[in-house]
């Protein structure tokens, strides 16, 4: 099993991207190919220790810039690092990809690059996140910006082999993000995907109210992209701002330091198991192969968890299973239009 | 200065709805006016002190229920107490409605009863949300889940009138929310709003992603409905999820146990200064005079501050200035509509 990695996006490439696949091939059991400036990257490991066997580097002459647009660097950058280590992939010579480079040339490059799915009208970011207790997955979360009750229907079933897979769920509870509970409630959207939904083959929770998303109600989230990217901005920015202002209350407080000080242990232990690190990524789900897309800003460790979590999709043959899912509903839908025009 | 109080609305009622109009009436300057059964009212007044010249009874026989849909309590409740609440404001008898009963209805019933003002189309809910210093207003918070491009364009001028008056900043700052920054960035809806915004008379600072909302990056900010709705429900939900998260954290740890109960006065100040209680809730804008829709929830506290801003509304006629706002607005674009057709 091997995971390409654009070694040169990211925010803190190559130092972080590089110390990201160390941890990962020292940790765990796949090997990782480092795509980017030979020379650089070469300097980057220089005096590090590593298995040597596990970890090897792919030249690219070109690097995506945080700035540049999908279509441009489409057509200009032919051998820029993670062009190429996406390409990796559809030689066969890579199983899954991992970049933390500008991320909207990465959903353009892996979907040109890899293709869609047979079956799938829509590729979409699936976004992992903490809950009450433990994770759910929100999709669309930022590749869709108009979307089509067919496009939702199409979410929840890759949402729902994600999650199968990531956390060995048989049967997890898919909801679609709505302003109330009740069929009827919704915009035009939604109340069309609701339909859909309720007839597909998936465990289909109903509709669910914003106040509910992080208590548990449901395993995968279901909504349009903008709606997604919304909730997953909205939900970081707003968990630095509770923290902050709470740090703030207690600064100008003096029982308050002396509390802060042995709250301390508390308050890492909530960072952590909210911490977005734990996946290091989204996957773009619906093309034909593995890409992970990481934050700009991404840490080492969440280069490594991005790095493991291909490797489990891959193993896993994630988008096998999403295309399985997505024949099978199709050949239904097409039955049941077939039967209507009768 | 008369506030009507539909005191049988609220999970609550009558008992939080009158001890909040007593606190309003004992602590502000206006009168208060308790609509709902009489008998009832009066036993529940019984033995409480307050100055009985501003608060006084009107009789209505009616309640509408929680579950209620707008179109039948519309035709079938007429002398409801949220319905006879509205109709003082409608017959001059009172200054602005408050309810904290069903808010479908109550919605419905402030539209049909009196009515959209001139140059309106989609009158819109304008929530107070707490940000890292102050507070920010979300418009449209739920009233209108499918928008057209001109919709948020109206509630730009709705949400910059209100702010102006109750916040006393002569130009707000009004953003739009999206999926970045960008001009280019966005849904259908919003890029075309965006271009309307661009134009208009207002202190429009342009697109904010969710991420930005909470940290005070503008005072105003517009989306349609179902992402409104979405954002404050969000809000709320993940808010109340972080302080439980954590004080399970607190509590598996022993020193943390200690630590706080020394920080307990920094978490109660912080959730007085992330309190909604502090406005009571969300007038809907556009029509032609001053009603709040509060929280079924609500707590006597968010019912007496709901009464004074209520009262701070129709004293600063904020309808009438989003009147005048939306008039001019017009007047431009039909001059414009008509200069480009010669």
């Amino acid at each position: 099993m091997k995971v390409a990695l654009d070694a040169m996006g990211g925010d803190y490439a190559p130092d972080i991207t590089v110390a990201g696949a160390i941890d990962a091939v020292t940790e765990f059991d796949f090997e990782v190919i480092l795509v980017g400036d030979r020379q650089r990257l070469q300097e980057t490991l220089a005096g590090k220790k590593y298995p040597q066997n596990k970890l090897t580097i792919f030249h690219a002459s070109e690097t995506v810039g945080m700035d540049e647009a999908p279509a441009v660097a489409l057509r200009k950058k032919k051998d820029s690092s993670m062009r190429r280590a996406v390409e990796l992939v559809r030689d066969g010579n890579a199983d899954a990809v991992v970049s933390a480079g500008n991320s909207g040339v990465m959903m353009a490059t892996s979907l040109f690059v890899l293709g869609k799915l047979p079956n799938v009208d829509r590729p979409a970011i699936a976004a992992i996140m903490p809950a009450m207790n433990g994770f759910f997955v929100l999709v669309d979360a930022g590749a869709n910006v108009d979307c089509k009750p067919e496009n939702l229907h199409e979410f929840a079933y890759m949402g729902n082999a994600y999650y199968q897979a990531i956390f060995n769920i048989p049967s997890p509870r898919i909801a679609l993000i709505s302003i109330g509970e009740e069929d009827t409630k919704g915009n035009e959207l939604t109340k069309e995907a609701f339909k859909l939904l309720k007839n597909a083959n998936l465990n289909f929770t109903g509709n669910i109210e914003g106040k509910d998303i992080f208590t548990g109600g449901a395993d995968v989230f279901v909504c349009d992209g903008f709606i997604g990217n919304v909730v997953l901005k909205v939900s970081e920015g707003l968990a630095d701002t509770i923290i902050k202002m709470l740090k703030r209350e207690i600064a100008s407080a003096v029982t308050g330091k002396i509390g802060y000080l042995m709250l301390k242990p508390a308050i890492k232990k909530f960072k952590k198991r909210t911490d977005y690190d734990e996946y290091g990524g989204a996957p773009l789900l619906g093309i034909n192969g593995t890409s992970i897309i990481s934050h700009g800003r991404s840490s080492s460790r969440a280069i490594k968890n991005a790095l493991r979590v291909a490797a489990e999709m891959s193993r896993k043959r994630v988008h096998e299973r999403i295309s399985e899912q997505l024949h099978a509903m199709s050949f239904k839908r097409d039955g049941v239009r077939k039967h209507a025009k009768s």
